[in-house]
């Protein structure tokens, strides 16, 4: 029917679950050379059948031969959208240690989507990476389910949505650094403290705000709902909302950001309207991008280790795909306030 | 003495040049096996069993049976150093090309070595690409010849040296970039314009340097020694030469840089001495990276459309990589100034 190498042979524990090949391509009544291309992710099958034996392994499983696991040395790093000096962080972080293991790094962006099309897991399945690390991004039920059924590991890394509880996650503790930076500001004699925040279905974006909020109640200070103001991440979001915020009867004289990035629009919305920052208005980033010491002045900023994240998250997916167990299937990294020349006391304060 | 799949059978055209792996073991002395393994990177194979078996390679070439040829659906890019936005762009260049075709975009970096070590080189012919792009990178031609032995193509993005004249090469018109640039400022009116350029060594940054000084000569504008200093494309440099240029007794009034970090240095050392840009200090730098539109003023630069270039060159190594002959092996996209805020003319001029 197919040669030797491709099919599996159905004496191997012919009863017991999960499903061979052989099993699979019975069951679905189509032909092991099939079953082998679904497997291997090979695009030439209508998807009508690839879907009928994806279904097949969603139920049963998929063994493979013991001497059919070999896994390329590559790992996979996939981001929803690769722009900016927070993708040259993970990318180095996951260099650095996939080079002590001798394996290629494959990088794939998904144009923006959070979570992966068919042609990016076939691809996958196909070259049959040693792991998968995929940054602010989400797979869907069936895709973990594909990955997992060829022992191909994953490991999250700062997802964007709420993740499925099994999943291995690197994150770095968001809540705990929107309530320093909010805390540097009131120290600082500010009350007026605007956020502007990241994209409201991302949780990391969400306990940042949330850290905000617990550091303006712990100390008293009411949040005016006009000083909150929803941003995507970008340059143009800090600019557009602070002009906003400006041009209020009191307007804020500290704004918290949700990167660096709105907090370079923040600067921008400043000198438009003449305002000297930090004299005359107080700024603090989040990540804190090796730009970030570049600004004039330089930023206040929550740092984010991004590479020692990807680092990390490196190392779980090997320990996954040696087949060994994580010690901790979530591992949370702190963040740190790094204080610049943004920020500075309310005068008279 | 091996597996048929491993061994190329002497029979095939067995007078003919270049030599079949069983030839090369003949030849060499050693077996089939060790062949395979130097001939597939695998790194089990003493050193200077591999060295010999290179010699050979490198004196009578290496055929492999036709059946073996099989690229991996992936191609390699490697940095020198993978810093900045500079690189995003590349890999963003690179995945667009790449995705239309359904190849998986390998990334490494030289940890700042222009020329790989024995370990990068290993690790591509074991992972068979489609083709390898080196970007600001070269190979030695023991390299270029084990790559070439194995029928991977490669094409130099931006090469820092002078590379050998057959290699495929994408660059950029850097003398015109350079030309442009200061003729900008002449033609605002200024004089006394400096040039911190890019390294010494690299083609490109003396291509740059070379039409500002073209620039300067048809303008009929002597060079002022004192304003010429080199640097190495890093903000710090582009500060620390400004500031001390800005001491001299009859300073510069306008600067072009080498790229968009050392003008982004010139900020520095003009914020720090007080220096308004553009009104008391024009400054033009190079690359035109995305975050050049984001400088307090918005830098105007030579831009260099790196997407492209490295689109351009992902074509090309496809091209090779179907045996096809290029239509041209040196590509050189043209270079364009972008007039931002950070030129002004001369006062009084």
């Amino acid at each position: 029917m197919t040669s030797a190498n491709e099919s599996d042979s159905a004496q191997d524990d012919p009863g017991g679950r999960p499903f061979t090949i052989a099993q699979i391509a019975d069951h679905a009544g189509v032909s092991i050379a099939t079953v082998s291309k679904v497997v291997n992710g090979r695009d030439n099958v209508a998807p009508e059948t690839s879907e009928l034996v994806e279904g097949i392994i969603r139920r049963y499983g998929y063994r493979r031969r013991k001497r059919q696991v070999k896994a390329s040395p590559l790992v996979d790093v996939v981001f929803h959208e690769l722009r900016g000096l927070y993708g040259i962080e993970i990318i180095n972080g996951v260099a650095e240690a996939a080079r002590r293991h001798r394996l290629g790094v494959v990088v794939s962006e998904l144009e923006g989507h959070h979570v992966p099309g068919r042609g990016w897991v076939e691809d996958v399945l196909a070259r049959r990476p040693t792991g998968v690390i995929a940054v602010f991004t989400e797979l869907d039920p069936d895709q973990r389910e594909q990955l997992r059924s060829r022992d191909i590991p994953i490991v999250l890394v700062d997802p964007a949505g709420d993740p499925e509880t099994e999943s291995a996650i690197v994150g770095a503790n968001n809540w705990n650094g929107g309530l320093t930076a909010t805390r540097h500001l009131l120290g600082l004699g500010h009350r007026r403290i605007a956020a502007i925040t990241g994209p409201g279905h991302v949780l990391s974006a969400r306990a940042r705000f949330d850290g905000y909020r617990a550091a303006m109640d712990l100390a008293g200070v009411p949040v005016d709902p006009a000083l909150v103001r929803s941003g995507d991440y970008q340059i143009t979001d800090g600019r557009d909302r602070t002009r906003e915020m400006l041009r209020l009867s009191d307007p804020p004289t500290a704004i918290v950001t949700g990167n660096d990035g709105e907090a370079l629009g923040v600067y921008h919305a400043a000198a438009e309207a003449g305002l000297r920052i930090p004299e005359d208005l107080s700024v603090v980033g989040y990540d804190d991008l090796p730009m970030s010491q570049w600004s004039i002045p330089p930023l206040t900023t929550v740092r984010q280790p991004l590479r020692e994240m990807a680092a990390a998250a490196t190392d779980m997916v090997l320990t996954l795909a040696r087949g060994e167990a994580l010690q901790r299937r979530r591992v949370e990294v702190s963040t740190e306030l790094v204080v610049r020349g943004s920020t500075a006391p309310l005068p008279g304060a």
